[in-house]
């Protein structure tokens, strides 16, 4: 394509200053890849409280009708049940069956952390997610409340061969030379589950993705399991064990947050929300309502998480020097926000992965 | 009373092998506590396996009848369905109401791990853990599954009391002088919850453990809260925020296991399930095959769980004893079990604190 129409989606808090800082990085890339039209998006809480919409309809035609993908800041969560306010990014995901979050957690050697190159592969559309909730009264005053949690094999297998094809793609990127910080012998996927209590829903998502691992052409990868309380203990003690773990939407969720504590910040882990027709790139972190307007936001999560929906697209090389840069400008230390215990502000940083490039 | 009746189901694993080692910590410390009689009950996968129940009716009559508390050792889980098994933990918490599941995570002065003095209060009695469950074929062959999260402002409400009583105990504890690796200047309790997702069901977790907080008696507690996937995030960045977290009963068994992975080992995390009749002791480990009958399993946990259970029951001298022993073979570094990266077995480090008592 000649053009790549790419709906930018601030959102709430430090959304609105990370955003900017990736579209910079895009526009700096010039020729390796196609020329990008930004199309800002509204979403979120404060347009909510605005225009009593936390996702507008317009935003999402928009989305389905004219971009190629998209990128996605932020949003910040009302402290109590607001009716009418939904959130944005879970209705989101949905609307675009974007049903694989894609969170690569990866240490870059020479810079505190541990050593990891792990990623989450998360499902998104189901699990406790679907948001089927009901209240109840009882007869002496007190409350019951129900959630209902589904699972289906349809959204488990392809979830699953999203992993299997994960793992054997990073497996070929390791044969082409990719360097990693952790030596991973075998491609692996780990399935994370809690089975030994939800032997239904839980064995519906193992044995589905186990069928998965047993399609001729993921012979070669290994495949563990790990119960999710487990998992996270596990990444603790020995987050290099790990390649490719799989999880139904809310563990996921949980042990993300828990990866990216292992490479000192979450202002650096970036994700892909992709489905089969759309992608839209997303930092992990959250709208950071304390350091909001401060202009010292990590926008490393940002910045990769368009090298991650680049390399989606099919734009590898141009992902790949997204990267380095990054990685460059972590490694040399001089330029790096609070959340890394630097002083620069997202602009310096910025500034400094744009000199890289 | 002149007797303290111990009901004593080590189940599987490794379960076997540090019960007893917790019996001998016991039995160590004479008119400290009264006469303890340890009655041996079945329970587990192994059990099921060979006279078909998981957990006996004998087990849980003799609980209730016979015993004044008991000490659990660890379940071994099935990887797959099997038809009639179901977790004899799970069954257990509910058939003696044991509704909190107390996890208190505490590093030592002088030992590696970061600072972290933190109690972790799990609902026991509900949410996934109701274990209702559903599956259904679809016309095309494929599965759909449902599992039902239950949340009661019934086992809030007294989840939610247990946590601030526990934040009172322990800010009198210290001001009694109690040691600790970490200054917390009041008390505090941390709510988990994720109800920007789920703002029906953990929204009335989280309303009603905020009643709670109102009551008079609970005003000098500071309340604070976390969403689940932060929750993992920030005790890993900074555990010494945490005093009292009170979390519902899948989260707590998650940010558990997070929190042991703090102090270096699960093998030293204890924890008591209580109810208002009954209490039970139990290792936050699980059976670990992978070490089973190798002699080498870390009995701390248990052993501090016992102390943990004498606490509960009112002997605090008696269980400050342990934990002062405990604490100190630890600083000491001379008997270390392997998870500890030490090479003594379970016998050498029980008798190392049957020295230190
Ligand atoms: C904001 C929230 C609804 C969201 C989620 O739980 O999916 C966030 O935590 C994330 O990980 O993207
Ligand atoms: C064995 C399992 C059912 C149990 C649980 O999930 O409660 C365990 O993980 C625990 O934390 O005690």
């Amino acid at each position: 394509r000649s053009t790549l129409r790419l709906g930018m989606i601030p959102a709430d808090g430090i959304g609105k200053e990370v955003l900017p800082a990736a579209q910079r990085v895009l526009e700096a890339l010039g020729s390796a890849i196609p020329r990008v039209e930004f199309v800002p998006l509204l979403a979120g809480w404060e347009e909510f409280n605005k225009n009593g919409k936390a996702l507008p309809e317009a935003t999402i035609e928009t989305l389905k009708i004219e971009c190629d993908a998209a990128m996605f800041g932020s949003v910040s969560s009302p402290s109590h049940k607001v009716p009418g306010y939904s959130s944005p990014i879970v209705a989101l995901r949905k609307h675009l069956d974007l049903y694989a979050n894609i969170r690569p957690v990866k240490s870059v050697q020479g810079v505190d952390g541990k050593p990891v190159d792990m990623v989450i592969v998360r499902e998104n559309t189901e699990c406790l997610y679907i948001k089927k909730e009901e209240i109840h009264d009882n007869a002496d005053g007190s409350k019951v409340a129900y959630a209902t949690r589904q699972i289906t094999s349809y959204a488990s297998s392809r979830i699953g061969r999203m992993a299997y094809e994960l793992a054997l793609r990073r497996q070929a990127e390791r044969e082409a030379g990719a360097s990693s910080s952790v030596h991973h012998s075998q491609p692996k996927v780990t399935i994370v589950h809690k089975s030994n209590v939800l032997s239904v829903t839980d064995g519906l998502f193992r044995e589905t993705v186990r069928a998965v691992s047993q399609e001729d052409k993921y012979k070669s990868v290994k495949t563990e399991e790990q119960l999710v309380d487990s998992m996270v203990y596990r990444m603790f003690r020995e987050p290099e064990i790990f390649d490719v773990s799989v999880a139904p939407n809310l563990y996921g969720d949980i042990i993300s947050d828990g990866a990216a504590a292992l490479v000192g910040s979450l202002g650096v882990v970036p994700s892909v929300n992709a489905g089969d027709n759309f992608v839209m790139g997303e930092p992990v972190h959250g709208s950071a309502p304390d350091i909001e307007g401060k202009g010292i936001a990590n926008p490393i999560a940002s910045i990769r998480s368009a090298a991650l929906l680049l390399s989606h697209l099919g734009y590898t090389d141009a992902a790949a020097k997204i990267d380095t840069a990054v990685d460059n400008v972590l490694r040399e230390g001089k330029y790096r926000t609070p959340d890394l215990h630097g002083k620069s502000t997202t602009e310096e940083v910025t500034n400094a992965i744009l000199k890289a490039l």
